[in-house]
């Protein structure tokens, strides 16, 4: 009977291991991203890092791995690739150096981690990972979160390792403007809007256990204040997860995603208006946010494994991966 | 006919401000604040510095000044005083300095300003108001903040303005235990939380025109990680404000209200569930944060102009004033 109740224990379980949908779904930034701005080599390398991190997020999901190790291994792919604003190839701040921002957060106990304007760790988003599970803290900003990374044995780079020459003729576009007109800092933020696409990059993935976590990751906005902080290291901005309604990992007009609330705003939609991730997501993005000029986008999972893409810009670099299909995109007019 | 028009408007007009009611809730702090804690001359002190930022505050918006001008009067009552952790009287950091935070909401707009560990400036809350009024950022943190603060003409002080000798003693008491023992950070942290009390101050206004402002400030958490960023200046953490549904200011173990996103959950249960903000507010602090060991409590304003205070520690400094009435208390048993 006590071998009949194991067998029976274990085939239960398989049974619903199987029924529980993995899922991952990234994205690399919203913004005025149109055609005219990309060369057909650029696309392609572009959608192939897209591809990669989904493909490493979804492996290690398949490969029985929880959705924290999905996320993190998704978005050192995009940390690592030139194309986005994060990790290398993040935007250089004023003063021409690179202040990094990322957050973590685990939707089964809401654990949550974030670190900003921190120079040194080659991949931000283990330094958030590092402040979630082993500081008594969830926010570490600086030269503080600097010296913790420090003490995490994550790897250190001199802050010239982010440079590269696309993200510095940015910089000197807007510094030009910025000397030529000598505009305050509204004015420069309102150039920033309009010529600059917003970067930063984010995974939200469920595991086989039905967990979800997101994260997100970003080098900021160009000539930003020294000290500014976005919506991407606040935990219920940029970053949001609970198991109980879904996990959001925002990108765009970081300022629009604080005030709102937007991570936890969309969540608090599902949990307590049982409305669908889409048309939470859709009212937040496209209704609430649109309305004020708030530029941007989220990507998102449910508790059942849906993953939702929603930008209220031009387009948004993006992608999810199933069990059933892989997608990835860049323009608002594709499929 | 014209002139009928108007007098029928001003006529209306008047009516409709009589029947708005103004009214002003403050915290100075939540924590394990027993009687045997306090000499008759401290908490006599302490009860006429909440009863002063009352006034203060009430005054101004009884003076027609909008809940904005109320929240910041009142708030600098209590960071002038050496009785709250914030401004004058702020904790010290592991490295003996003070590091303030602050931020500011308007639920008309959902404009909001925050600063992050600034040091030189007397007042925060004027800071995290020039953040939301002059620069076209929500949050700033560290040198950054320091040196928008001083564009801004708020008044500088050199970082021992802030010194008292009760704090310094307290941080005596916590190096002391750190030297001995050796702690690991985790472990120092088990510390503060048992054996010191959480102190942040905050105050939450509407006004005439029916507008409610949140408003927190703080001097972190005794001998602190240099960097960490508690809850006080992030919006949705710890304050936010919502015209719609409610006004909130946290004060607490930082971490878990970031986590829990607890001031905007609160206005979302509120928004999104009718419930009254007494309930939101009741089931947020006690229900959720006390079965996870998440000790702290809230001050808030509804939209009909109901002040809230609901802690789930010991005592919380704290006191309202409405037409009707003035309350200040400390301990949790106070009628």
């Amino acid at each position: 009977m006590r071998l009949l109740c194991v067998v029976f224990s274990m085939f239960a379980s398989v049974v619903v291991m199987a029924d529980k949908p993995i899922a991952i779904v990234i994205h690399g930034g919203a913004g005025t991203i149109e055609r005219s701005q990309l060369s057909g080599e650029q696309e392609t390398s572009i959608r192939a890092d897209l591809s990669q991190a989904l493909e490493v997020g979804y492996a290690a999901l398949d490969d029985g791995q929880d959705a924290m190790d999905a996320v993190v291994a998704a978005i050192m792919v995009l940390e690592n690739s030139t194309h986005f604003n994060a990790g290398k190839g993040a935007v250089y701040t004023r003063e021409k150096s690179h202040e990094l921002d990322a957050s973590i957060m685990r939707g089964s106990d809401l654990q949550a981690g974030a670190v900003a304007g921190i120079k040194y760790t080659k991949n931000p988003i283990l330094a958030a990972k590092a402040v979630m599970l082993n500081s008594p803290h969830v926010m570490l900003a600086g030269r503080g979160a600097d010296a913790f990374s420090k003490t995490q044995n994550l790897e250190q780079v001199d802050n010239s390792y982010f440079d590269t020459e696309a993200r510095l003729e940015a910089w000197r576009k807007v510094d030009e403007i910025t000397q030529q007109k000598g505009r305050q800092e509204a004015a420069i933020s309102d150039v920033l809007d309009h010529e600059f696409k917003f970067g930063t990059v984010g995974a939200v993935a469920i595991d086989q256990n039905g967990h979800i976590v997101a994260g997100t990751s970003t080098g900021g906005m160009t000539y930003k204040a020294w000290g500014r902080i976005g919506d991407s290291p606040v935990i219920g901005a940029g970053t949001y997860a609970d198991d109980r309604s879904c996990g959001i990992s925002a990108t765009g007009h970081g300022e629009y995603f604080i005030r709102y609330a937007v991570a936890h705003d969309i969540c608090a939609r599902v949990l307590y208006q049982d409305k669908s991730l889409q048309q939470a997501a859709d009212e937040v993005i496209n209704e609430t946010l649109k309305a004020v000029g708030g530029d941007g986008g989220i990507i998102g999972m449910d508790a059942q494994g849906k993953p939702v893409m929603i930008f209220n810009t031009a387009g948004m670099y993006r992608g999810f991966k199933t069990k059933e299909e892989t997608y990835v995109a860049i323009y608002g007019d594709e499929k």
